[in-house]
Protein backbone atom coordinates (compact mmCIF):
# COMPACT_ATOMS: atom_id res chain seq x y z
CA UNK A 1 0.00 0.00 0.00
CA UNK A 2 0.94 4.00 -0.90
CA UNK A 3 -0.11 6.82 -0.72
CA UNK A 4 -0.57 8.68 -4.10
CA UNK A 5 -1.67 12.25 -4.69
CA UNK A 6 -3.39 12.82 -8.19
CA UNK A 7 -3.89 16.25 -10.14
CA UNK A 8 -7.53 16.05 -11.72
CA UNK A 9 -8.94 18.09 -14.20
CA UNK A 10 -12.43 18.54 -14.92
CA UNK A 11 -15.93 19.81 -16.82
CA UNK A 12 -18.08 20.86 -13.67
CA UNK A 13 -20.71 20.75 -16.07
CA UNK A 14 -21.80 16.99 -15.63
CA UNK A 15 -21.28 16.55 -12.00
CA UNK A 16 -23.18 17.44 -8.59
CA UNK A 17 -19.79 18.55 -7.65
CA UNK A 18 -16.90 17.20 -5.76
CA UNK A 19 -18.56 15.39 -3.34
CA UNK A 20 -20.46 11.65 -3.07
CA UNK A 21 -24.27 12.44 -2.89
CA UNK A 22 -27.24 10.44 -3.39
CA UNK A 23 -28.94 10.32 -6.78
CA UNK A 24 -26.53 12.93 -8.53
CA UNK A 25 -22.78 11.90 -10.22
CA UNK A 26 -20.28 13.66 -8.09
CA UNK A 27 -16.42 13.71 -9.48
CA UNK A 28 -15.25 11.78 -6.33
CA UNK A 29 -17.76 8.78 -7.24
CA UNK A 30 -16.57 8.15 -10.46
CA UNK A 31 -13.31 8.52 -9.64
CA UNK A 32 -13.21 6.03 -6.79
CA UNK A 33 -15.52 3.79 -9.29
CA UNK A 34 -12.57 3.81 -11.98
CA UNK A 35 -10.18 2.66 -9.38
CA UNK A 36 -12.65 -0.19 -8.50
CA UNK A 37 -12.56 -0.90 -11.94
CA UNK A 38 -8.20 -0.74 -12.16
CA UNK A 39 -7.01 -1.97 -8.81
CA UNK A 40 -10.24 -4.28 -7.08
CA UNK A 41 -10.00 -2.14 -4.18
CA UNK A 42 -12.86 0.00 -2.80
CA UNK A 43 -10.77 3.51 -1.88
CA UNK A 44 -11.57 6.89 -1.32
CA UNK A 45 -10.29 9.98 -2.44
CA UNK A 46 -9.61 12.56 -0.34
CA UNK A 47 -9.64 16.01 -2.29
CA UNK A 48 -7.99 19.29 -1.31
CA UNK A 49 -11.33 20.64 -0.61
CA UNK A 50 -14.99 20.20 -2.45
CA UNK A 51 -16.41 22.04 -4.74
CA UNK A 52 -19.48 23.05 -5.61
CA UNK A 53 -22.21 21.29 -8.86
CA UNK A 54 -21.27 23.40 -11.62
CA UNK A 55 -17.54 24.48 -10.57
CA UNK A 56 -14.51 23.07 -12.91
CA UNK A 57 -11.32 22.52 -12.31
CA UNK A 58 -8.00 22.59 -14.18
CA UNK A 59 -5.94 20.95 -11.53
CA UNK A 60 -7.78 19.74 -8.37
CA UNK A 61 -5.74 17.81 -5.80
CA UNK A 62 -6.40 14.50 -4.08
CA UNK A 63 -4.70 11.76 -2.42
CA UNK A 64 -5.83 7.81 -2.55
CA UNK A 65 -3.94 4.69 -0.66
CA UNK A 66 -3.43 2.03 -3.12
CA UNK A 67 -2.12 -1.37 -3.44
CA UNK A 68 -0.94 -1.91 -7.41
CA UNK A 69 2.35 -3.02 -9.28
CA UNK A 70 1.30 0.12 -11.39
CA UNK A 71 3.77 2.50 -11.55
CA UNK A 72 2.70 5.89 -10.13
CA UNK A 73 3.60 7.83 -13.23
CA UNK A 74 1.58 5.40 -15.45
CA UNK A 75 -1.05 5.59 -12.89
CA UNK A 76 -3.06 8.66 -15.01
CA UNK A 77 -2.75 6.74 -18.32
CA UNK A 78 -4.06 3.58 -16.50
CA UNK A 79 -7.13 5.21 -14.82
CA UNK A 80 -8.15 7.37 -17.85
CA UNK A 81 -8.95 4.43 -19.72
CA UNK A 82 -11.87 4.04 -16.97
CA UNK A 83 -12.93 7.70 -16.76
CA UNK A 84 -15.22 9.42 -18.69
CA UNK A 85 -14.26 12.76 -21.14
CA UNK A 86 -15.42 14.85 -18.46
CA UNK A 87 -13.14 13.68 -15.86
CA UNK A 88 -9.53 12.87 -16.39
CA UNK A 89 -6.31 12.66 -13.82
CA UNK A 90 -3.49 14.57 -15.44
CA UNK A 91 -0.81 13.76 -12.46
CA UNK A 92 0.17 10.79 -9.79
CA UNK A 93 2.84 10.71 -7.66
CA UNK A 94 3.77 8.73 -4.34
CA UNK A 95 3.30 10.92 -1.50
CA UNK A 96 4.69 9.96 2.47
CA UNK A 97 1.67 7.75 4.25
CA UNK A 98 0.68 10.88 6.76
CA UNK A 99 -0.13 13.56 3.84
CA UNK A 100 -2.95 14.86 3.72
CA UNK A 101 -4.82 16.52 0.32
CA UNK A 102 -6.53 19.03 2.44
CA UNK A 103 -4.50 19.42 5.54
CA UNK A 104 -1.37 19.86 3.89
CA UNK A 105 -3.00 22.39 1.18
CA UNK A 106 -1.31 25.46 2.00
CA UNK A 107 -2.33 27.57 -1.17
CA UNK A 108 -5.39 27.39 -3.61
CA UNK A 109 -5.58 29.24 -6.89
CA UNK A 110 -9.19 29.77 -8.78
CA UNK A 111 -10.10 31.31 -11.91
CA UNK A 112 -13.13 33.30 -12.83
CA UNK A 113 -14.15 33.77 -16.48
CA UNK A 114 -16.38 35.76 -17.84
CA UNK A 115 -17.49 38.12 -21.10
CA UNK A 116 -18.92 41.30 -21.86
CA UNK A 117 -21.66 41.09 -24.66
CA UNK A 118 -25.46 42.47 -24.83
CA UNK A 119 -26.35 38.90 -26.47
CA UNK A 120 -25.32 34.93 -25.08
CA UNK A 121 -22.48 33.68 -26.64
CA UNK A 122 -22.75 30.09 -27.71
CA UNK A 123 -19.48 29.18 -27.72
CA UNK A 124 -18.51 30.47 -24.19
CA UNK A 125 -21.64 30.04 -22.33
CA UNK A 126 -20.41 26.89 -20.55
CA UNK A 127 -17.52 28.38 -19.81
CA UNK A 128 -17.75 31.94 -18.99
CA UNK A 129 -20.14 34.15 -17.13
CA UNK A 130 -22.18 36.77 -19.25
CA UNK A 131 -22.12 39.94 -18.31
CA UNK A 132 -24.11 43.19 -20.15
CA UNK A 133 -22.81 45.85 -18.79
CA UNK A 134 -19.26 48.12 -18.56
CA UNK A 135 -16.83 47.84 -16.27
CA UNK A 136 -14.70 50.31 -14.58
CA UNK A 137 -11.51 47.95 -14.46
CA UNK A 138 -9.00 50.26 -12.51
CA UNK A 139 -11.88 50.63 -9.65
CA UNK A 140 -12.35 46.72 -9.41
CA UNK A 141 -7.96 46.01 -9.61
CA UNK A 142 -8.27 48.87 -6.30
CA UNK A 143 -11.19 47.10 -4.38
CA UNK A 144 -9.11 43.98 -5.47
CA UNK A 145 -6.13 45.40 -3.83
CA UNK A 146 -8.14 46.20 -0.86
CA UNK A 147 -8.96 42.33 -0.20
CA UNK A 148 -5.30 41.69 -0.62
CA UNK A 149 -3.99 40.46 2.96
CA UNK A 150 -4.86 39.05 5.87
CA UNK A 151 -8.91 39.77 6.58
CA UNK A 152 -12.25 38.64 7.98
CA UNK A 153 -13.90 37.41 4.85
CA UNK A 154 -17.47 36.47 6.58
CA UNK A 155 -18.76 39.18 4.31
CA UNK A 156 -17.87 37.03 1.66
CA UNK A 157 -18.62 33.98 2.72
CA UNK A 158 -22.36 32.54 2.05
CA UNK A 159 -24.83 33.00 4.29
CA UNK A 160 -26.01 30.13 6.80
CA UNK A 161 -22.52 28.54 6.44
CA UNK A 162 -21.15 28.03 9.68
CA UNK A 163 -16.54 27.67 10.70
CA UNK A 164 -15.49 29.28 13.86
CA UNK A 165 -11.95 30.97 11.64
CA UNK A 166 -13.22 33.45 8.70
CA UNK A 167 -9.83 34.81 8.88
CA UNK A 168 -8.12 33.92 5.22
CA UNK A 169 -4.94 34.97 3.78
CA UNK A 170 -5.37 36.53 -0.02
CA UNK A 171 -1.57 36.49 -1.67
CA UNK A 172 -3.17 37.65 -5.03
CA UNK A 173 -6.17 39.16 -6.65
CA UNK A 174 -5.60 40.11 -10.90
CA UNK A 175 -7.63 41.00 -13.35
CA UNK A 176 -6.63 40.40 -16.78
CA UNK A 177 -8.78 41.75 -19.65
CA UNK A 178 -8.71 40.61 -23.34
CA UNK A 179 -10.77 43.07 -25.11
CA UNK A 180 -14.50 41.60 -23.72
CA UNK A 181 -13.03 38.61 -22.24
CA UNK A 182 -12.15 38.57 -18.37
CA UNK A 183 -10.25 36.39 -16.04
CA UNK A 184 -10.26 36.98 -12.16
CA UNK A 185 -7.34 34.69 -10.57
CA UNK A 186 -7.15 34.98 -7.46
CA UNK A 187 -4.77 32.89 -5.06
CA UNK A 188 -5.15 32.39 -0.95
CA UNK A 189 -4.36 30.04 1.68
CA UNK A 190 -8.29 28.68 1.91
CA UNK A 191 -11.43 30.09 1.18
CA UNK A 192 -14.79 29.98 2.82
CA UNK A 193 -17.73 28.67 1.57
CA UNK A 194 -18.63 30.81 -2.03
CA UNK A 195 -16.09 32.89 -1.11
CA UNK A 196 -14.40 33.23 -4.46
CA UNK A 197 -17.59 33.91 -6.02
CA UNK A 198 -18.94 36.47 -3.99
CA UNK A 199 -15.63 38.72 -4.40
CA UNK A 200 -16.07 38.25 -8.19
CA UNK A 201 -19.45 39.75 -7.60
CA UNK A 202 -18.84 41.89 -5.30
CA UNK A 203 -15.97 43.22 -7.94
CA UNK A 204 -18.43 43.13 -10.32
CA UNK A 205 -20.64 45.37 -8.75
CA UNK A 206 -17.20 48.01 -8.00
CA UNK A 207 -16.68 47.66 -11.95
CA UNK A 208 -20.30 49.19 -12.55
CA UNK A 209 -21.02 51.59 -10.10
CA UNK A 210 -23.23 49.59 -7.28
CA UNK A 211 -20.74 49.81 -4.42
CA UNK A 212 -17.55 51.94 -3.52
CA UNK A 213 -14.09 51.45 -2.22
CA UNK A 214 -15.41 52.43 0.89
CA UNK A 215 -18.26 49.51 0.86
CA UNK A 216 -15.32 47.05 0.34
CA UNK A 217 -13.73 48.24 3.61
CA UNK A 218 -17.22 47.93 5.22
CA UNK A 219 -17.75 44.80 3.97
CA UNK A 220 -15.22 43.57 5.64
CA UNK A 221 -15.19 45.35 8.48
CA UNK A 222 -19.05 44.46 9.50
CA UNK A 223 -18.68 40.84 8.31
CA UNK A 224 -22.42 41.66 6.95
CA UNK A 225 -22.87 39.30 3.51
CA UNK A 226 -25.37 41.63 2.54
CA UNK A 227 -23.07 44.66 1.62
CA UNK A 228 -21.01 42.62 -0.52
CA UNK A 229 -22.32 41.85 -4.08
CA UNK A 230 -23.84 38.64 -6.01
CA UNK A 231 -22.73 34.94 -5.68
CA UNK A 232 -21.58 34.85 -9.52
CA UNK A 233 -22.63 31.32 -11.23
CA UNK A 234 -20.68 28.34 -11.11
CA UNK A 235 -20.05 27.60 -14.10
CA UNK A 236 -17.25 30.69 -15.22
CA UNK A 237 -15.30 28.95 -11.94
CA UNK A 238 -11.99 27.24 -11.99
CA UNK A 239 -9.90 25.64 -9.25
CA UNK A 240 -6.41 25.99 -10.91
CA UNK A 241 -4.19 24.27 -8.91
CA UNK A 242 -3.82 23.53 -4.87
CA UNK A 243 0.55 24.29 -3.87
CA UNK A 244 1.81 21.56 -1.43
CA UNK A 245 4.90 22.87 0.87
CA UNK A 246 7.98 20.69 -0.08
CA UNK A 247 5.80 19.39 -3.19
CA UNK A 248 5.55 21.40 -5.96
CA UNK B 1 -39.48 43.78 -47.54
CA UNK B 2 -35.92 44.77 -47.00
CA UNK B 3 -32.48 42.37 -46.75
CA UNK B 4 -31.00 42.10 -43.86
CA UNK B 5 -27.20 41.08 -43.12
CA UNK B 6 -26.49 38.84 -39.76
CA UNK B 7 -23.85 37.69 -38.06
CA UNK B 8 -24.18 34.51 -36.29
CA UNK B 9 -22.45 32.61 -33.48
CA UNK B 10 -22.98 28.97 -32.86
CA UNK B 11 -21.59 26.17 -31.04
CA UNK B 12 -20.56 23.39 -33.51
CA UNK B 13 -21.18 20.34 -31.29
CA UNK B 14 -25.15 20.83 -31.33
CA UNK B 15 -25.61 20.85 -35.04
CA UNK B 16 -25.69 18.78 -38.52
CA UNK B 17 -23.46 21.21 -39.91
CA UNK B 18 -25.23 24.57 -41.43
CA UNK B 19 -27.34 23.28 -44.25
CA UNK B 20 -30.57 21.97 -43.58
CA UNK B 21 -30.55 18.22 -43.67
CA UNK B 22 -33.20 15.28 -43.58
CA UNK B 23 -33.52 13.89 -39.53
CA UNK B 24 -30.98 15.94 -38.21
CA UNK B 25 -30.71 19.59 -36.81
CA UNK B 26 -28.83 22.29 -39.18
CA UNK B 27 -28.04 25.78 -37.57
CA UNK B 28 -29.69 26.98 -41.15
CA UNK B 29 -33.23 25.04 -39.72
CA UNK B 30 -33.59 26.41 -36.35
CA UNK B 31 -32.52 30.06 -37.43
CA UNK B 32 -35.35 29.99 -40.08
CA UNK B 33 -38.01 28.04 -37.41
CA UNK B 34 -37.07 31.02 -35.44
CA UNK B 35 -37.83 33.62 -37.73
CA UNK B 36 -41.00 31.85 -38.64
CA UNK B 37 -42.06 32.32 -35.01
CA UNK B 38 -40.56 35.73 -34.50
CA UNK B 39 -42.30 36.87 -38.32
CA UNK B 40 -44.81 34.33 -39.21
CA UNK B 41 -42.57 34.15 -42.45
CA UNK B 42 -41.14 31.26 -44.24
CA UNK B 43 -37.39 32.83 -44.70
CA UNK B 44 -34.44 31.40 -46.13
CA UNK B 45 -31.01 32.34 -44.36
CA UNK B 46 -28.08 32.22 -47.07
CA UNK B 47 -25.02 31.87 -44.99
CA UNK B 48 -21.12 32.94 -46.34
CA UNK B 49 -20.89 29.04 -46.38
CA UNK B 50 -21.55 25.67 -45.07
CA UNK B 51 -20.06 24.81 -42.29
CA UNK B 52 -19.75 20.92 -41.23
CA UNK B 53 -21.21 19.32 -38.35
CA UNK B 54 -19.37 20.27 -35.45
CA UNK B 55 -17.21 23.19 -36.95
CA UNK B 56 -18.24 25.93 -34.63
CA UNK B 57 -18.63 30.14 -35.95
CA UNK B 58 -17.57 32.92 -33.46
CA UNK B 59 -19.39 35.15 -36.74
CA UNK B 60 -21.01 33.25 -39.56
CA UNK B 61 -22.40 35.80 -42.00
CA UNK B 62 -25.87 35.34 -43.56
CA UNK B 63 -28.90 37.54 -45.49
CA UNK B 64 -32.25 37.00 -45.41
CA UNK B 65 -35.41 38.86 -46.90
CA UNK B 66 -37.97 40.01 -44.03
CA UNK B 67 -41.06 42.05 -43.43
CA UNK B 68 -41.08 43.46 -40.17
CA UNK B 69 -41.13 46.69 -38.33
CA UNK B 70 -38.71 45.52 -36.33
CA UNK B 71 -35.71 48.43 -36.42
CA UNK B 72 -32.60 46.18 -37.53
CA UNK B 73 -30.50 46.46 -34.52
CA UNK B 74 -33.44 45.09 -32.08
CA UNK B 75 -33.95 42.14 -34.53
CA UNK B 76 -30.90 40.21 -32.55
CA UNK B 77 -32.98 40.53 -28.96
CA UNK B 78 -36.06 39.67 -30.61
CA UNK B 79 -35.10 36.93 -32.60
CA UNK B 80 -32.56 35.40 -29.86
CA UNK B 81 -35.94 34.67 -27.21
CA UNK B 82 -36.59 32.09 -30.19
CA UNK B 83 -33.04 30.82 -30.24
CA UNK B 84 -31.47 28.15 -28.08
CA UNK B 85 -28.10 28.94 -26.21
CA UNK B 86 -26.00 26.91 -29.10
CA UNK B 87 -26.90 29.32 -31.89
CA UNK B 88 -27.39 33.19 -31.26
CA UNK B 89 -27.37 36.20 -33.58
CA UNK B 90 -25.14 39.13 -32.45
CA UNK B 91 -25.68 41.82 -34.69
CA UNK B 92 -27.85 42.74 -37.79
CA UNK B 93 -28.06 45.33 -40.77
CA UNK B 94 -30.06 46.68 -43.75
CA UNK B 95 -28.03 45.83 -46.85
CA UNK B 96 -29.08 46.16 -50.57
CA UNK B 97 -31.53 44.29 -51.99
CA UNK B 98 -28.99 42.31 -54.38
CA UNK B 99 -26.51 41.90 -51.57
CA UNK B 100 -25.46 38.30 -51.53
CA UNK B 101 -23.91 36.68 -48.58
CA UNK B 102 -22.29 33.82 -50.45
CA UNK B 103 -20.98 35.53 -53.43
CA UNK B 104 -20.42 38.87 -51.87
CA UNK B 105 -17.62 37.26 -49.45
CA UNK B 106 -14.22 38.90 -50.10
CA UNK B 107 -12.62 37.14 -47.01
CA UNK B 108 -13.18 34.80 -44.83
CA UNK B 109 -10.61 33.50 -41.22
CA UNK B 110 -10.71 30.69 -39.51
CA UNK B 111 -9.30 29.71 -36.77
CA UNK B 112 -8.16 26.30 -35.41
CA UNK B 113 -7.51 24.98 -31.53
CA UNK B 114 -5.62 22.47 -30.12
CA UNK B 115 -2.98 21.66 -27.56
CA UNK B 116 -0.58 19.12 -26.45
CA UNK B 117 -1.16 16.57 -23.44
CA UNK B 118 -0.73 13.33 -22.91
CA UNK B 119 -4.07 13.09 -21.22
CA UNK B 120 -7.55 14.29 -23.13
CA UNK B 121 -8.08 18.09 -21.14
CA UNK B 122 -12.08 17.45 -19.96
CA UNK B 123 -12.25 21.78 -19.97
CA UNK B 124 -11.09 21.91 -23.79
CA UNK B 125 -12.42 18.42 -24.73
CA UNK B 126 -15.22 20.21 -27.03
CA UNK B 127 -13.63 23.11 -27.86
CA UNK B 128 -10.11 22.12 -28.85
CA UNK B 129 -8.54 19.31 -30.89
CA UNK B 130 -5.67 17.46 -28.63
CA UNK B 131 -2.42 16.24 -29.83
CA UNK B 132 0.61 13.94 -27.95
CA UNK B 133 3.51 14.98 -29.98
CA UNK B 134 6.19 18.07 -29.57
CA UNK B 135 6.28 20.70 -32.51
CA UNK B 136 9.02 22.37 -34.05
CA UNK B 137 6.75 25.60 -34.33
CA UNK B 138 9.74 27.55 -36.40
CA UNK B 139 9.37 24.78 -39.25
CA UNK B 140 5.27 25.20 -39.27
CA UNK B 141 5.59 28.93 -39.20
CA UNK B 142 8.05 28.03 -42.45
CA UNK B 143 6.03 25.74 -43.89
CA UNK B 144 3.18 28.38 -43.43
CA UNK B 145 4.65 30.80 -45.06
CA UNK B 146 4.78 28.76 -48.56
CA UNK B 147 1.10 28.59 -48.47
CA UNK B 148 0.53 32.29 -47.78
CA UNK B 149 -0.02 33.56 -51.71
CA UNK B 150 -2.07 32.54 -54.58
CA UNK B 151 -1.85 29.07 -54.97
CA UNK B 152 -3.35 25.77 -56.68
CA UNK B 153 -5.06 24.33 -53.02
CA UNK B 154 -6.27 20.70 -54.85
CA UNK B 155 -3.62 18.85 -52.79
CA UNK B 156 -5.19 20.50 -49.67
CA UNK B 157 -9.22 19.72 -51.05
CA UNK B 158 -11.18 16.85 -49.29
CA UNK B 159 -10.95 13.68 -51.98
CA UNK B 160 -14.00 13.51 -53.77
CA UNK B 161 -14.89 17.03 -53.60
CA UNK B 162 -16.09 18.29 -57.34
CA UNK B 163 -14.67 22.09 -57.91
CA UNK B 164 -13.70 23.88 -61.23
CA UNK B 165 -11.24 26.13 -59.67
CA UNK B 166 -9.12 24.91 -57.08
CA UNK B 167 -6.95 28.27 -57.01
CA UNK B 168 -7.43 30.25 -53.85
CA UNK B 169 -5.35 33.10 -52.33
CA UNK B 170 -4.25 32.94 -48.46
CA UNK B 171 -3.76 36.83 -47.59
CA UNK B 172 -2.16 35.53 -43.71
CA UNK B 173 -1.67 31.95 -41.83
CA UNK B 174 -0.41 32.45 -38.25
CA UNK B 175 0.52 30.51 -35.54
CA UNK B 176 0.40 31.49 -32.13
CA UNK B 177 1.68 29.69 -28.70
CA UNK B 178 0.83 29.84 -24.95
CA UNK B 179 2.31 27.22 -23.25
CA UNK B 180 0.53 23.82 -24.38
CA UNK B 181 -1.98 26.00 -26.40
CA UNK B 182 -2.12 26.40 -29.85
CA UNK B 183 -4.21 28.61 -32.40
CA UNK B 184 -3.91 28.89 -35.76
CA UNK B 185 -5.63 31.29 -38.07
CA UNK B 186 -6.06 31.64 -41.67
CA UNK B 187 -7.61 34.40 -43.76
CA UNK B 188 -8.20 33.50 -47.57
CA UNK B 189 -10.85 34.60 -50.18
CA UNK B 190 -12.10 31.41 -49.97
CA UNK B 191 -11.92 27.90 -49.06
CA UNK B 192 -11.75 24.20 -50.28
CA UNK B 193 -13.63 21.55 -48.64
CA UNK B 194 -12.17 20.85 -45.77
CA UNK B 195 -9.19 22.92 -46.89
CA UNK B 196 -8.30 24.78 -43.46
CA UNK B 197 -8.79 20.87 -41.53
CA UNK B 198 -6.07 19.68 -44.08
CA UNK B 199 -3.71 22.63 -43.77
CA UNK B 200 -3.71 22.57 -40.10
CA UNK B 201 -2.96 18.72 -40.27
CA UNK B 202 -0.35 19.35 -42.52
CA UNK B 203 1.22 21.86 -40.78
CA UNK B 204 1.10 19.26 -37.88
CA UNK B 205 3.07 16.99 -39.80
CA UNK B 206 5.59 19.46 -40.55
CA UNK B 207 5.95 20.21 -36.97
CA UNK B 208 6.41 16.36 -35.67
CA UNK B 209 8.46 15.96 -38.82
CA UNK B 210 6.13 13.58 -40.77
CA UNK B 211 6.39 16.21 -43.79
CA UNK B 212 9.42 18.79 -44.54
CA UNK B 213 9.41 22.56 -46.36
CA UNK B 214 9.97 20.57 -49.90
CA UNK B 215 6.97 18.48 -49.44
CA UNK B 216 4.37 21.58 -48.93
CA UNK B 217 6.19 22.63 -52.37
CA UNK B 218 5.34 19.04 -53.56
CA UNK B 219 1.49 19.24 -52.65
CA UNK B 220 1.26 22.58 -54.02
CA UNK B 221 2.86 21.50 -57.55
CA UNK B 222 0.84 17.86 -57.78
CA UNK B 223 -2.30 18.87 -55.88
CA UNK B 224 -1.88 15.38 -54.65
CA UNK B 225 -4.23 15.16 -51.84
CA UNK B 226 -2.12 11.74 -50.09
CA UNK B 227 0.89 13.89 -49.89
CA UNK B 228 -0.82 16.01 -46.95
CA UNK B 229 -1.57 15.41 -43.91
CA UNK B 230 -4.34 14.28 -42.09
CA UNK B 231 -7.81 15.97 -41.84
CA UNK B 232 -8.19 17.55 -37.91
CA UNK B 233 -11.48 16.99 -36.42
CA UNK B 234 -14.07 19.70 -36.88
CA UNK B 235 -14.53 20.20 -32.83
CA UNK B 236 -11.62 22.74 -33.04
CA UNK B 237 -12.26 24.89 -36.11
CA UNK B 238 -14.12 28.28 -35.95
CA UNK B 239 -15.17 30.31 -38.57
CA UNK B 240 -14.24 33.16 -37.09
CA UNK B 241 -15.29 36.05 -39.26
CA UNK B 242 -16.59 37.11 -43.04
CA UNK B 243 -15.60 40.42 -44.47
CA UNK B 244 -17.05 42.17 -47.07
CA UNK B 245 -16.25 44.94 -49.58
CA UNK B 246 -17.61 48.44 -48.28
CA UNK B 247 -19.45 47.15 -45.73
CA UNK B 248 -17.38 46.28 -42.32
Amino acid sequence: MARYLLTIEYDGEDFCGWQRQDNAISVQQTLEEAFFKLCHQKVTLEASGRTDAGVHAISQAAHVDLTTTIPAEKIPYAINTYLPDSVKVMSCRVVPDDFHARFFAKKKTYLYKFYISPHLRPNYRKTHYQINYDLDVDKMKAAANKLVGEHDFKGFMAAGSSVENTVRTIYSLTIKQDNEFFEIEVTGNGFLYNMVRIIVGTLLYVGCGKLTLDDIDSIIKTGNRKLAGITVPAHGLYLKSVEYEGLN
